[in-house]
């Protein structure tokens, strides 16, 4: 049977969360022969400044796009996490920052709040990579491609001259999620 | 009955479809009120450097959001245009370049051959803006968002510094589909 992953990154436009979830289907399908769909759902919440990039990636051809039953959900803005947690598999797992969300009562699955923002801001010195390091935690968390391939797609879509300061944000990611993985 | 348009952008990765893709979400569902889905669509023709960009624009909700009956295709490679000429309608239409697609054997519904990368070329002075020039005669053609939507959508996305150049690079793209219209 086909091992289908649905991830959704949540929260508001700017966060870079559409590209994001470019990187990650790039990752999977140039780089581990997969299938991957990446979508931008634009709905009236659009014009609200809600941000919504989903990505599916199977061993097989995929069906339907769109991610109806999530594996994974990063959501960074409290909005995000209260309106989708619900769309979360049982067994499903949510990444979220420990400054944008505060309220998990709508949780579901296995929650890691991680300080996503404040190792931005500490470690980067800006929350510009903010959406890089939600990328690092989700691959190190869910394995669902190897932090090789990441890193490669990622280097693909970066400007000139970010290089490094892209790489220092997944490692940060990668960091993060290892991390929490062992509490 | 809800109005639906399909449209795909396809041609070789680094083109920069998929941004031409999401800006023209954008456009629809931020400054026109509709509701928009833009999917990357990764197979095995992702590894071989293909790249498509779909877009479904709709009054209303918008159940599948793959483009499987398309309204308008931008096909800015041989192989592109060959292979997914098929997909179209029979009302539709393509929208293609002189320079890049040379037989027209397959093509089917109405078609516009431009000088989209001739213009870039010689107008632009490089062809960074081809995909910009695209959108351009395609919403010139299809009406499917106002100009001053796809403009609005197109500064939202643009890198600081290159908003003129894109202007212009639109505008062209404006004025070759109001020639072909002509025709």
């Amino acid at each position: 049977m086909d091992n289908i992953t649905e991830i959704r990154f949540a929260g508001s436009g700017g966060q870079g969360l559409i590209l994001v979830g470019i990187i990650l289907a790039e990752a999977a399908a140039i780089y581990e022969n997969k299938n991957a769909v990446q979508t931008q759902n634009y709905g009236p919440e659009a014009r609200g400044g809600s941000s919504k990039s989903e990505v599916v990636i199977s061993n097989g051809p995929i069906a339907y796009p769109k991610a109806t039953s999530l594996d994974y959900m990063v959501a960074l803005t409290q909005e995000s996490f209260s309106k989708y947690a619900n769309d979360l598999k049982d067994t499903g797992t949510i990444i979220t920052d420990k400054e944008l969300v505060t309220d998990f009562s709508k949780g579901k699955g296995k929650l890691y709040v991680l300080d996503l923002e404040k190792s931005a801001r500490e470690e980067l010195g800006k929350l510009l990579g903010l959406n890089v390091i939600a990328l690092g935690a989700l691959v190190e968390i869910s394995g669902v491609v190897s932090k090789d391939s990441i890193e490669k797609a990622l280097m693909k879509r970066v400007p000139k001259g970010f290089e490094d300061y892209n790489k220092k944000a997944l490692e940060i990611g990668f960091r993060l999620g290892s991390e929490a993985k062992k509490n």
